[in-house]
Order: structure tokens, then C-alpha cells, then sequence
């Protein structure tokens, strides 16, 4: 039997969402965060100095460490929660195996160093083997799960039983969850998701209206299902939540950093101005790049309207007003 | 050759919007308005006196009139935009016959009369064939259609010559055209959305957030998606614009009657009392009757969950907390 000692990696919203999730359902969970600023804050005032306030935790059910490697030590399932750009340094930091361990990522994006999805970059580099590597996906907005609005969470895992295992553990009377075998699909999706949303930014800078939006996400769910279909053939259902569901609440969320870089870009802003009033960069920058590489890699075409028009964009100093006039000739 | 009089029936927004595409490109549009008040404002004015009153008309361009029978006469493709609730009383009017006329419909629902879809209605109401009915579908708000903002619509026929005949004359710098054969399909999509905008509304209305929405949107289009297929089966992409375009437009936007009426009704107004504060009844009200009746003759059953639970609240009295904390656990 697995043991079901969780330890959630990151000190951003997202990480604090899931360990307010596993804490409905375990006694003790492990928590690393880089900053011990954070965790000694955490301590006395009992919620996140940085991100989801309102969520106050039951210390007791916590053990903070900014120790990556007891953190490692002290669980059987690591969820990793840190953004794709830091994962890298971060894992630098390992000391300890990462053997037999079963790992789930939280993450959307690539990882810069190898280009590889967050899945991939741990079979690879640490010879994890997949049944052991899991994704847990959205359409989730940390912010709601703080407001404990119902949300529906897919778990994919080529090994069913530790879905089933991390989804248990993530369930309550706010998280739905369904289980998926897809973890390469589901984890391309996520990423491809905030290049599209960087591209509904773009359109709303430019001054595009919601028909042009409505039409851009009906375009890009049709990308996004041809992408994964060549990345890795599989019976899946590009309408299930976790592919549409996820490109929707990130494509028509107001508050998604990548759409709002998006949108600065789309209002004038340079790619570095807008990465430097942003203080944060989207994941979809990278994304972008990833992307546009992998599939230009393919030996059998994929059509990628959108993610070639926001590579010219991101990339090539090219002119959005005139990228998105000659992308609207492309998309139906 | 098919010559290219066109007449628009309806004094609305959408029918508004249909006028002023067809303004540019065509010198005279016959457009039938049922009052002669807004006909004659609109002489003196030269915009619609209740609906896009920014959008200013070459009055030369057009052929004002309120009586059907003249307006019929003077065209060969005649666009209906009524309301489906009144296309019935409006019909009935006609003394002239419809046979050799190109019928194309603008209207999203179902007439009560009937329980047709406007192309069926036309069809066995005044033996049009098939080949000589169209659709014309968004996604698109007749607001942004105003403001010039790029849209794209579908036209739809079994003939294709009729559909690209039409589209080139709606066609022009911000309004983009698909031609399709699916008039079933579309139509009905048209209506479905209708409905899948209430349910919207409604869980809005209860409190539920961004990340249900996203799940409830893609549970929408894969029921829209086995709906449409038993209706009437066809190769065709639900992800399209004119299916998943033309229910995120509608879903998403908090202009939506439709959206608005389901949000009264999560907020705790009765059905009677919503359309009374709205003076106008939200065509999914009827839609919703229509598709639980239709889907309820089909012999081998459709799972319809969204379309039961906003069935049970507009038409069983049902309390709308309990049905869609039931509807939660169909969904995923």
C-alpha cells in the first residue's frame, strides 16, 4: 500500500490552495517554501503573507520547512506547486533521491532549462519512471478554492490507483475531481492555455470585442486538440474540463496574468515594459517559445495560427495591430 | 441567376445589425418594421429609435415599410430577425405567397406554435424546401456589429450557392463569413445556447464562480454536441465558431438576456416575477420547453442534464439551490 505523506513544494497561491485542499483530509502535511520569512509569518499569523490571506490554517496540521530536502524526506507523494522558470534552481538544491517517490505537478508550464513540460523534465532528468509522475490540473482559480467555491480538479495518472490516491486526498465538500490516464495531453493544455490567453490579451488590447474572443477560443480549442493529438495520440475528449474548461477560466478571466499580458502588449506596451510592470512574468512567455519550437520540430505540419501569431509578437518584434489583422485571416 | 433583392423583417437589434451589413454592399434594402412609429423616426433620424441608435443609415439605401405583404414582394431573400415568439402573428399576415422566395432565418429559438426551429417552421408551415432556407448564425452581438467590431457570422444552406450569395453580401471590412450546410445543426445550436445561458445566469446567481462556469460551458458543448447529433447526424465540428463560438459569446457575456433572466432567477426572483422586472421574455425561456420535449421523444434517450435541471426550475416549480447542487454531481 502507498503511504499517503503529502509534501507540497511553493509558496504561491497555487501551493497554498492545495495544501488548504489536503488539509481538509490529512492530519499532517508537508510544506516547503523557499522563504522563511514566509514560514515564520505563517506560523504566528496562521495564513500566507503573500498570497490567499483569507485562508487561515491549522498550524498543528502543518510542517513548514524551507529544507527542500527534508521536505523530499518526509513524504511519499511531493506535489510541486513552484513556477516552471524556478523549478530548475530549485531542484538544484536535492540532495536526497527523488526514487521511489510519486510526483505530481501542479505546474503549468515548461521548464526553461530543458524545454520539456514539468512531467517529462522529471522523467528525464531524474529517470522517474511516468506511472509514478501524475498531473493535477484546473479549471481552477486558487482565489476560489480560498472562497471554497465548488471547483472540479483532474487528476491524471498513467497509474489509475495513485490518481484515485492524490484525488481522495483532494476532495471535499468544494473540490470535485475526475481521474485521467492523459498526462502528457493535460499537461500541454495547461501550457498551451496561457499562450491563448496571452492571445485573448493581445485582442483585447488591440480592441477587438467579445465576438472576435468567442471566435478566438473556438479557434484555439481546435489548435490546442490538434497540438496534443500530435504530441501524444489518445483517446481524449478536447471538451472535457480539464482541456476546454481550463483554456476558459484562464481565456475569459480578467484577472489571469498572462491575459493581462496579453493585453498591455495588445495596448502598446513592449514586451519588456510589460514584463517589468508585471513584476511577475507570465508563464505563457515561456510557453510561447516552448511551443512554437516543438512544433516546428514536427515532422507532419500542425496548423498553429494562434501560437505563431503571438510568437511574431513575443519574439520577433513584430507588430501585434498587424500579426492579429493578418491571424484574423486565418481563424473562422 | 438568383437576383439579390433582400428583404429584413424585424425591428430589433439583430435585425438592425443585419440592415447595416447589407448597407454595405447592396443600394436597396427593403427592411419591414412592424411599427410605423420607429419607421418614421427612422426616416427623420436615421437611426432606430429603441435598438443600436449609434448606427446611422443612408436613408436612400433603404425601403422602409410596414406592411409584410409589400416587403415579401419586393425581394427575393428575405432575413428573418423577429422574435420566434412573434414570427407566428407576424406570418399570419401574409397574403402573398412565399413560394420561389429564399428564406433565410435570424432567429435563435423555437416557434411556440409549432416546437419547430424556424427553417423547420418555414418548411412544413409553407412547403419551402430546404434547399431554399438558410441560417444566418453568429457568434455575434448585434452591439458590436454597431461599433464596426470584427465579427464573424455563419451562413448556412443546403445550398451552397444560396449560402455564398448571402454571405457576400453580409460580408465587409468587419464582418467576416463561413459558409456551412448544417441548418439543422446550427439552428438548433442557436436555441441550445439560449438555455446553457440561463443555466449560467442561474448558477451565477447562486453564488457559484469563474471556475463552475468554465466546467459548466464544457459540459454545455459536449451535450450540445450528442443533442445536435441525434437531432440530425452530420460531420461536423461542435468546437466551430457557429456552435462553440456562438454559445461562449452568449455564456460569457453579462449582456445576455438570456444569462440575465437565469442570474434573477439564482438570485431568488420567481420565473413569473424575472420576466415581468424584464419586460421581455428571454427566448431560452421557451427554448428550454422545446428541447425537454423534443429530447424526451427520443428513442434511444440523450444524457441532457443542463437542460433538465434548467427545466425542472423554469417549469417544475423546482427550488433552484437543489437542482443545481444536484446538477453539480452530473456534471464534470
Amino acid at each position: 500500500m502507498i503511504k499517503t505523506r503529502f509534501a507540497v513544494f511553493g509558496g504561491g497561491s497555487w501551493a497554498t490552495a492545495i495544501v488548504k485542499m489536503l488539509t481538509e483530509n490529512s492530519d499532517k502535511i508537508t510544506w516547503y517554501m523557499r522563504s522563511s520569512d514566509a514560514i515564520a509569518y505563517l506560523q504566528t499569523e496562521k495564513h500566507n503573507p503573500n498570497y490567499l490571506r483569507s485562508v487561515e490554517f491549522n498550524i498543528d496540521q502543518l510542517q513548514l520547512t524551507d529544507d527542500i530536502n527534508k521536505a523530499v524526506e518526509h513524504a511519499d507523494i511531493l506535489i510541486f506547486a513552484i513556477p516552471s522558470a524556478f523549478l530548475g534552481s530549485e531542484l538544484e538544491k536535492l540532495k536526497v533521491t527523488l526514487a521511489d517517490k510519486i510526483i505530481f505537478s501542479a505546474i503549468k508550464g515548461i521548464v526553461p532549462e530543458t524545454g520539456l513540460i514539468v512531467g517529462e523534465h522529471f522523467h528525464e532528468t531524474y529517470n522517474i519512471p511516468f506511472e509514478n509522475i501524475g498531473v493535477i490540473t484546473g479549471p481552477c482559480h486558487a482565489e476560489e478554492v480560498a472562497l471554497e467555491r465548488l471547483s472540479y480538479l483532474t487528476i491524471a495518472c498513467a497509474d489509475v490507483a495513485k490518481a484515485e490516491l492524490v484525488a481522495e486526498n483532494l476532495r471535499s465538500a468544494y473540490i470535485k475531481t475526475k481521474i485521467s490516464k492523459d498526462i502528457i495531453g493535460t499537461e500541454y493544455a495547461a501550457m498551451l492555455k496561457n499562450i491563448y490567453a496571452i492571445a485573448a490579451g493581445i485582442a483585447h488590447g488591440l480592441g477587438y470585442g467579445d465576438n472576435f474572443q468567442s471566435v478566438l477560443m473556438s479557434n484555439a480549442i481546435r489548435e490546442m486538440k490538434r497540438f496534443t493529438k500530435r504530441i501524444h495520440k489518445i483517446d481524449r475528449n478536447i471538451n472535457d474540463s480539464a482541456y476546454l474548461g481550463d483554456l476558459l477560466v484562464t481565456g475569459y478571466s480578467t484577472f489571469s496574468r498572462n491575459r493581462m499580458f496579453g493585453n498591455m502588449i495588445g495596448k502598446g506596451y513592449t514586451v519588456k515594459s510589460a514584463q517589468m510592470e508585471m513584476s511577475m512574468v507570465a508563464e505563457g512567455y515561456y510557453a510561447t517559445k516552448s511551443a512554437f519550437e516543438i512544433k516546428s520540430k514536427f515532422e507532419k505540419k500542425v496548423k498553429t495560427p494562434i501560437i505563431n501569431a503571438v510568437y511574431a509578437v513575443l519574439y520577433e518584434g513584430k507588430n501585434p495591430k498587424s500579426v492579429f489583422a493578418k491571424l484574423t485571416e486565418k481563424i473562422d
